[in-house]
């Protein structure tokens, strides 16, 4: 029987270490404090634990996958300070402690935001730690596509637009295919891209990424609703608040949570196409993200 | 004699066609029209002149040029919607048109911003456009360190905290070598990264890269007290507003101006190390850049 609390704190733990060695102590002034405190000791760490499951499964080089896992980390950590601004979210409190443009002020939260985005790329293009130039090429187009216009960022657009607007499902699912999906199914396909799977592995993967990214977010709609602001770390009901559309705004409580179980069971469809044996920590995740209560 | 003129005006074009066709018309609601104002249609474009002049100095990959020469210009883009934002410099006018967070709201700004970043190394790892590997993973790295903390990010850190203080030579050198320094320096080494430049050409280019980013600076803040809006396109004379100190409130006019000059001195003798037979477009774009009016 496959234990991913142990299988996830080896990794988590190596995951800590390597963050706390990459993102700067001495970077100007308090900018490299304020990345720092946007990344280290907080999180679930659920895309580099999918970037590690992946690459495990398709057993690929290691020490690329321990880089893409940070990489996306940082993507994604830069987003939700840039997220929380007040021009945008205009939340005080993240992970159970007070956001990084409250703590630091805006203008050091735009940078600090700014350049964990770039060291996000600087990590996967070392000049001197063995990992192949082809390696390092993919794993930087896969990131890229993933957070900007198309992916992440496109996605924030249509979050922002959404607000008080009635989105039909497919417009819901399109804005958090971009906003969340993009850069979880990218986790994933980075994994794999520290390997050389076969197409059927790769294309299993990916599609087991895109069902557990949109899961994710449904779940999270479901939270945001079911869940108070102490076990979330983060403002509950702030969806409703800010009238913004969600899944259960949509579907309901119930029809949400039909959803949530349909996903899951397309990732565990799709990871069994992959022809892999070893995929017992991704099918674990994908779990973990629909029946998590946080 | 060389011209600089019809040397960049033809080179001026293709970068153009390229920054049009590559930076989104598809990008969601507001979001890629916001990257296109950001982007299109300003500039003296100084960047990627550098990497195409450092890329035909080295007869490098000229497709991988265009591309970074894009690239460049796509980080110098989005650093400028930023660093316009309230937050940061409160700027309402840029290349003389309204700054992207007036035209389009702050939220939007700040997610074209984060969009350009990103778009800027999707462009250096293209999935199928003939660049090698090896060309896509040094162009990624060089960009990245470039831009990040312990570049161009940090730089404007140390700005942000350096207002209403009194700074050495040193440390306005440093942080210039950061703010605006590295991207410059940055853009002629990814020139050269296109091609297989000999230690001595690329330790020299990256020697002329170095002074003419300083010198560039130089001039920046001697134009901000002897230019007026209408010719630099933007504020003029903010620094003094801002009391930020500048290489003219440390060293005064005359002085300023003969540093420049020093610079510009470098910026050759640094070419002529090179053992490069074809440096006159850079040569030309050194003396430009310390004898520009705006």
């Amino acid at each position: 029987m496959f234990d991913l609390k142990s299988w996830s704190a080896e990794r988590l733990a190596r995951v800590e270490q390597a963050l706390s060695a990459w993102v700067p102590h001495d970077a100007p002034v308090r900018l490299g404090e304020a990345m720092r405190y946007a990344v280290l000791d907080g999180g679930k760490r659920l895309r580099p634990l999918l970037v590690l499951g992946a690459a495990e499964a398709v057993r690929g080089n290691l020490d690329a996958a321990l880089r893409a896992a940070c990489a996306v980390e940082l993507i994604h950590a830069y987003s939700l300070v840039h997220d929380d601004m007040p021009c945008m979210d205009n939340d005080v409190l993240r992970r159970g402690k007070p956001t990084v443009h409250v703590a630091y002020g805006e203008a050091t939260a735009l940078l600090a935001g700014d350049a964990l985005q770039a060291l996000a790329f600087e990590l996967l293009a070392p000049a001197d730690a063995g990992i192949p130039d082809r390696t390092q090429a993919r794993l930087c187009r896969l990131l890229a596509q993933a957070a900007g216009g198309s992916g992440m960022a496109g996605g924030q657009a249509i979050d922002l637009a959404a607000v008080g607007q009635r989105l039909t499902e497919d417009e819901l699912r399109h804005m958090h295919r971009l906003k969340t999906g993009a850069l979880l199914q990218a986790s994933v396909m980075m994994g794999a891209a520290c390997g050389e799977a076969a197409p059927e592995a790769a294309s299993g993967l990916a599609e087991y990424g895109r069902a557990l990214g949109l899961a994710f977010q449904v779940v999270d709609d479901i939270l945001d609703v079911t869940a108070d602001s102490a076990t979330l770390g983060k403002t509950a009901g702030k969806d409703a608040l800010q009238d913004k559309p969600t899944y259960v705004s949509l579907l309901g409580l119930d029809r949400a949570r039909n959803h949530a179980a349909e996903l899951l069971e397309q990732a565990r469809a799709a990871l069994a196409t992959t022809g892999l044996a070893d995929t017992q920590a991704l099918r674990a995740l994908a779990e973990m993200v629909v029946h998590r209560d946080n």
